[in-house]
C-alpha cells in the first residue's frame, strides 16, 4: 500500500505536520476512502525513511481530530463515519479567488472597495517628510516601561474591565489635563478611552450617518475622517479654509440639513491654520441654529509655538453641540493606540454600547500605567520637552525653506502641530516633483489628495517632528537642486 | 470693579484654575462684556486674598484663550473682538438630558439603544461562577512582562504600524499554531490580529450585513454575536442545538436566505455540546450550496478533555465559506485584547480595509511579544499547565454537583472549554434561585438570556476556570442548602 505522500524536508513545516496534512488532504479529495486501511507506522516510517515516532504523532492527531480510528488488534483504519459523498472530489468547487459576491457585502463593505488602499507602506526614503510621526526616539521608554511593570503584580488587572468607557482615574486625569491646558470643560463621566482618535470618528459616524446623510468637511481636510463617512455611505459637502480656518459663511450659505460637521480648529489638517474666535463663535451659533453636531478633532495641539488664541470650541460650546476628540498618539506614541473622545453627558449611555460592541475596552494595564504617568507630572513635562524641540526643527524647516526656495515658497500652519504646509513653486506637476524627489531619496507628501476636489498643484505637507535637524536641513537642500 | 469671583479653597482643581472657569464663564453668559476693563492683577489678588502669580497664571492663560487683551500702559480688557449677540444669555439654549433626537442617531445608534446594556458589573460575590475570566493568578505576569521589555528598546517599534492586518511573524506563529493543534488550513496572510473576539465578530457583520439580512444563531446562543448581528438590524433564526451541536437539518428546512451562520462548534455557547463530524460535513455542505458564510468562533478550544474529534470546521471547508475567531483572552487574559481571525484570501483586503478604519492596528510591542511568547513555547506550556489546572477544578465542580444534587442535576458540555451547563431541578423560577444564591454570597448565571426565545428553566451556566477548588466545592453545597 502506498499513500503516495511526499515529504519536504527542506521545509520548515515540521515532517509529522507534513504527515498530518497529506493525510487529510487525501481523505478530504476521496483518495483515502473511509474504512481503508493505513499502514502501520513501522512500515510508514520506513517507507518515507522517517522515525516511527513521527508517524505515531501525526496518527495520533488525525485520530484526535476524527479521521482516523484504531481498531483493536487490527490497526489504523479511515474513520468509518466519514460520509462518502463528501470525499467525492467533484462536489468540491474549485478554489476561486472570487469567493465572495458582490451580494453579499453590504453597504458598509460596497464603500470600502470604492476606497483606495487605506494603508501606505512607503518606501525607505533617505529622508521622508511624512507627516504623523513624533519624535518616537526621545519618548522616555524605560521609564514608561517602569509605569507599566508597577501594575505587573496585580492579576486582576488581567480580567474582562467591567466598564467600556475606560479606566475611571484615567478619564479624571484627562479631564484635569483638558480643563487645564485646552479649555476643555467636562466630567471625567464625559470621556471614553478610545484605540486612538480612529476610533472616535468610526464610532461617531456608526452612530449619526445614514446612507445619504450631509456631511460638511474642511478643504482641505483629513483623510482618516472622510474615509469614515464614506464607509457609511454619507455625502459630503467640502467647505473652504481660510486664513481664519474653516469659513463659516460659506458654511451657512449651504442648503443640505447636515448631520455632522468635521473641524480642525487648532492647527487645521492639513493646512495648518488656526481657527479664529470669532469664527469659532460663528461656527458654534450656526451648529446650534442648525442642530448640527460638530466633531472637533484635536489631534495635535499640544504643540504650539508663541502666543495664539486657541481655546477648545467644546470648551465655548454651550448647547451640547461637540464631541471633541484627542489622541496620545502624538505624545507617547503612535503604536500604543490610546485617544479619548469628550461627548456630551446624553451621549455616553450610546457610545459605551458601541464601544462594547465594538471591541469591548481598552487594554487595562495601559491605561493604569498613562494615568499613573500623568498624575505625577511626567506627561506634561514631556510635552514641554517636545514642544521645545520640535520648535527647533520647525526652524530649521522654516529657515532651509526660506533659505534654499526663496520667494518660490509659501509656509502655512507654522505655529503649530508637527507638521507645515508648503507652497512651492516648481512649475511642474506634484507627480513629478514626488517622483524626483524620491528618486533623491527624499520622501514628499502632496496635499492634493485631501482636497476632494483637487484643483491645487504645488502644496506639499512637510513632517519634520521624526527629522534630525541635519536631515531636514539636507532634505530641504536636496529638494532645492532638483528643481 | 467686583468680578464676583467665589473660589473654593477646599476643591481639588487649582485655584488659577478656578480663575480662569470664572472669568471664562463671566464672559459667555455675558456678564463681563468686551472692552469691559479688568481689575489689575495686584489688585484682585488682594480682593481675592489670593497671591498675585495667580492671577497673572490665570489672565494669561485667559489671553492666550483669547478672552482678555492687554492693553499696553492701560491695563487688562475683555477682548473686543467677541461679537455681542453671542454674549447675550438668551441666545444660549438652555442645557437639557436630552441633547440628541432621535433623528440625529443613525439606524446603528437606535438599534443600540434597543439592545440591553451590554456591561454586566456584577456585585462582589463571596464566590461567583461567573464564566468567561480564566484563572489570570496563574498567568506569568513577570515572565510577560521580561517577553514585552525585550522590545523596549527599539523605538521604531513606536511608530504607527505600516499593515493594518498585524505583524507579520505573530501570524506566522498563530497560523502554525493552528495548524497544529486545531487542523485550521490557512496561510499567515489570511490571517489578521485584532483586538479579541469582539472585534472580528463586529467587523464581520458590518462588511456583510444590512438591515434586514437573514443570520442564523445557535439557539441558545452567544450574546456578543448576538448583538453585533441586531447592530446591523440583521434579522435573527434561532437554529435549535442537540447533542452533536447545531441540527443542520432544521436549518437546512428554512426557506429565508441566509448571509451568515454564526456557530461555536467546538464547545457550543453555552450549551457546552461539541458538533460531531457528520454535523460539521453537513453544515460545510449546506453553507456551500447556500453561499452561506459560516462564521466558526473558537472561542475557548483549547480546552479539551479526554478524546474528542474537533477538527476545525475551517480546515475541513473547500469553498472558502469559513471565517474562523480565536482569541488570546482564554489563554492570556482578557484585558490584553488580542485577538485573530483566519479569513479565505480573497476576504482578506476588505477586512484590511475596515480594520484600519476602524482603528487602525493593534498595539506593536504587545504583538512582539507575543510572537516571542508563541514561537519560544511557553504559549503551549502554558496551555498544557492550564489544562491540568481546569481539568483539575472542573472535576471538583462535577462530583459536588452530582454529590450534593444527585439525580436533580444534569451536566452538559464538560469535556471542554471552561465552563459547564447545568440543569438543576429547584422547581424555582430562575430569577428567584439567582436571588437566593445571590443572598448567599453566591453568584450565579442563568442560561435563559442566551435563549433568543425563552422557554427553558432551571438551566445555568457555571464558570470554574476562575475558583479554587475549595470554593467550588463550598460554593455548591450553599447552593444545595438553600434548596
Amino acid at each position: 500500500m502506498d499513500l503516495a505522500i511526499h515529504l519536504d524536508r527542506a521545509s520548515t513545516t515540521p515532517l509529522y505536520q507534513q504527515l498530518i496534512e497529506k493525510i487529510r488532504d487525501a481523505v478530504l479529495e476521496g483518495r483515502l476512502k473511509p474504512n481503508q486501511k493505513l499502514p502501520s507506522s513501522r512500515s510508514l516510517a520506513k517507507s518515507l525513511t522517517i522515525s516511527r515516532s513521527t508517524v505515531v504523532q501525526g496518527y495520533e492527531q488525525l485520530e484526535s481530530e476524527g479521521y482516523l480510528e484504531t481498531r483493536r488488534g487490527s490497526g489504523t483504519y479511515i474513520c468509518h463515519r466519514i460520509p462518502d459523498e463528501w470525499l467525492k472530489p467533484q462536489s468540491i468547487k474549485p478554489v476561486t479567488a472570487k469567493v465572495f459576491k458582490a451580494c453579499t457585502l453590504s453597504r458598509f463593505g460596497l464603500s470600502l472597495t470604492s476606497i483606495k488602499q487605506l494603508e501606505v507602506s512607503e518606501p525607505d526614503y533617505e529622508i521622508s517628510f511624512r507627516y504623523g510621526n513624533p519624535a518616537v526616539e526621545y519618548f522616555p521608554m524605560q521609564q514608561w516601561r517602569k509605569f507599566l511593570a508597577r501594575h505587573y503584580k496585580d492579576s486582576t488587572l488581567l480580567n474582562y474591565a467591567s466598564d467600556a468607557t475606560g479606566y475611571f482615574p484615567l478619564r479624571i486625569e484627562i479631564a484635569n489635563y483638558l480643563g487645564r491646558s485646552r479649555a476643555v470643560r467636562c466630567t471625567p463621566e464625559q470621556i471614553v478611552i478610545i484605540n486612538g482618535s480612529q476610533q472616535a470618528l468610526d464610532l461617531i459616524a456608526r452612530l449619526t450617518l445614514n446612507p445619504g446623510d450631509w456631511v460638511a468637511m474642511e478643504e482641505p481636510g483629513y483623510l482618516g475622517a472622510r474615509y469614515c463617512f464614506m464607509g457609511q455611505g454619507a455625502n459630503l459637502q467640502p467647505i473652504a479654509v481660510n486664513s481664519e480656518g474653516l469659513d463659516v459663511s460659506v458654511l451657512s450659505k449651504n442648503r443640505q440639513k447636515f448631520k455632522l460637521i468635521y473641524v480642525t480648529p487648532s492647527h487645521q489638517f492639513p493646512t495648518g491654520v488656526t481657527m479664529s474666535l470669532s469664527q469659532r463663535i460663528a461656527l458654534l451659533q450656526w451648529a446650534q441654529e442648525t442642530d448640527t453636531l460638530i466633531i472637533e478633532d484635536d489631534y495635535d495641539s499640544e504643540y504650539r509655538y508663541g502666543e495664539q488664541p486657541i481655546p477648545a470650541l467644546q470648551g465655548m460650546d454651550r448647547s451640547q453641540s461637540v464631541i471633541y476628540i484627542g489622541t496620545f498618539s502624538k505624545i507617547l506614541f503612535p503604536s500604543l493606540r490610546i485617544g479619548y473622545l469628550v461627548a456630551p453627558p446624553a451621549w455616553i449611555p450610546i457610545i459605551r454600547q458601541a464601544k462594547w460592541l465594538c471591541d469591548r475596552f481598552c487594554p487595562t494595564l495601559e491605561q493604569y500605567a498613562l494615568t499613573d504617568w500623568i498624575a505625577s507630572g511626567h506627561f506634561e513635562r514631556h510635552i514641554r520637552r517636545m514642544r521645545h524641540l520640535y520648535d527647533l526643527r520647525r526652524q530649521v524647516l522654516i529657515k532651509a525653506l526660506k533659505g534654499y526656495f526663496g520667494a518660490r515658497v509659501t509656509i502655512l500652519g507654522e505655529n503649530a502641530g508637527i507638521h507645515v504646509m508648503v507652497k512651492i513653486e516648481t512649475g511642474l506637476a506634484d507627480d513629478i516633483v514626488i517622483q524626483k524627489a524620491a528618486a533623491a531619496g527624499i520622501g514628499l507628501i502632496s496635499a492634493r489628495e485631501y482636497y476632494l476636489k483637487p484643483q491645487h498643484q504645488g502644496e506639499f505637507i512637510f513632517g519634520y517632528a521624526q527629522l534630525e535637524e541635519t536631515q531636514i536641513e539636507q532634505g530641504i537642500l536636496k529638494l532645492s537642486q532638483i528643481f
